[in-house]
């Protein structure tokens, strides 16, 4: 199996490490802007050639794993260049605006639309992990214009990483991911700001943060060159979960600031029922 | 050694599991509201009598750690209670009023007011774990007031369940908390809250959500029993923290509203100066 990966960092290469064991016959051409970031991931042995955009014409699967906007950008470029058995994927955290970029594109039905719900808050080749898709779930779009027999080739993919695929309109995708996504890495940058903002001594940080600031604040080290584009292409559904949650934030200090801790506690009750609806971590962390 | 603890939960439970590997002669008598919570720490081994007030006297160490209203409440009667080689130490994660409670009291040498940077957002006796302060900072407050021998036995205790000992100034200690840690359970709880209130379906959130939205909301579950007296506790500076948390939060929805994209990516790139100033994860988990 030949594969190509557009972008070779966190995502491309966690799933370039368990495509090589999985398939130990797999050869990987990797893409990337930067000459510096090809070198790396050859180096850990993520890919096994650089390549070239016209060289995805003999690809049996090619896999985008770089910033949302920049996939609208390339994505029609990749169509182009492919021969009649390639079937390319995205990876990407929105999906409106990926789906439109090709929905005239005459090879639409050899693309599919993905957003694998795994991840970490590192970035690069170096962040790349083995087994981060393992028991995770793969939301699909638009699987009807995917050809049949390149969408069975994504889930037989999908299947052997351990991933577990579910389907999704675009738009429902956009609107679902900005609330359990993209508005919790806005809080963790926020959060971020306004302790650092205070805390001029950074010292007082480290001796009086615990393990839940530091759990709290995690997403706030994520990558801005992959997140910024994720918040411009899905900015109507983002500011809508700001707008909710600035609302629920200014109720939540009303009823401090105006002693009224019943309701208070009343509120936190009902949020605490979170612990029945989110999975257990370590079935999250995909251990 | 006599070990009395008022509260038997996540915090004091844990001390006894640490307490009892450490000091293989120790007896610990245990106080709480509840008989059903007394009961279960019995069952769990974390306590080997159940207590009262009065007994408090033949202790050579007590542990308060309920909520910190009711340790306010009760603090005095402890300090009448105890015998003259009694310490007293309280866990609350605010100091100023616990410490201004006792401030007049004959017996405040006996007493010091402790903050150990430890737990999880899990209570009650069946939360205790092993470890919980090894490798942990234990905030400690006003040590000038403490009798000099009962602060050097708190130092032996904290010291032996590998705890690094710090000192702060009470309002100091409330006002960088609310940064580091208050303020993060109501960015927690406030984004639980919008998502389960956008998500009628329950089964989205589950598919949809990933390790990152596990980490952040993760204190969302955490015991309003415990956290609403400490908002009300600490409110003027919460409220403070509020106040800057929401204002961030509206200037980063304005710079996306504007199409600012370059001024957000600097922030964030900012923000992201935070994973240096962290402890490595694995440090605060205490492994």
């Amino acid at each position: 199996m030949k594969v190509g990966l557009i972008g070779v960092g966190l995502m491309n290469g966690s799933l370039a490490l368990d495509l090589k064991s999985a398939h130990p016959s797999v050869t990987i051409y990797g893409i990337s802007r930067r000459a510096s970031t090809l070198a790396n991931a050859k180096e850990l042995g993520l890919i096994d050639h650089q390549s070239t955009i016209d060289e995805m014409k003999d690809m049996d699967f090619v896999s985008i794993a770089i910033p949302v906007t920049a996939t609208v950008d390339i994505l029609p470029s990749v169509l182009n260049a492919i021969g009649p058995n390639t079937l390319v994927i995205d990876m990407g955290s929105t999906k409106t605006a990926i789906c439109e970029s090709v929905s005239e594109h005459p090879k639409r039905e050899q693309f599919l639309a993905c957003h694998p719900i795994a991840g970490t808050e590192f970035s690069g080749p170096e962040a790349a992990i083995r087994n981060l898709y393992q028991g995770k779930v793969n939301m699909l779009c638009e699987t009807q214009k995917t050809r049949p027999d390149l969408l069975k080739r994504a889930h037989a993919i999908f299947t052997n990483l351990g991933m577990h695929m579910r389907e999704i309109d675009p738009s429902e995708h956009d609107r679902n991911i900005a609330y359990v996504s993209h508005l919790s890495h806005i809080t963790s940058f926020m959060l971020g700001k306004t302790v650092m903002e205070k805390e001029a001594d950074e010292q007082n940080i480290f001796d009086m943060a615990g393990s839940g600031f530091s759990s709290t604040v995690r997403l706030a080290k994520s990558s801005p060159e992959m997140w910024m584009p994720i918040f411009r292409q899905n900015k109507h559904n983002v500011i809508e979960t700001l707008d909710e949650y600035i609302s629920n934030m200014e109720h939540f200090k009303s009823l401090l600031a105006n002693d009224d801790y019943t309701t208070l506690v009343e509120e936190m009750k009902n949020i605490n029922k979170i612990r029945h609806i989110l999975k257990p971590e370590n079935k999250t962390n995909g251990k």
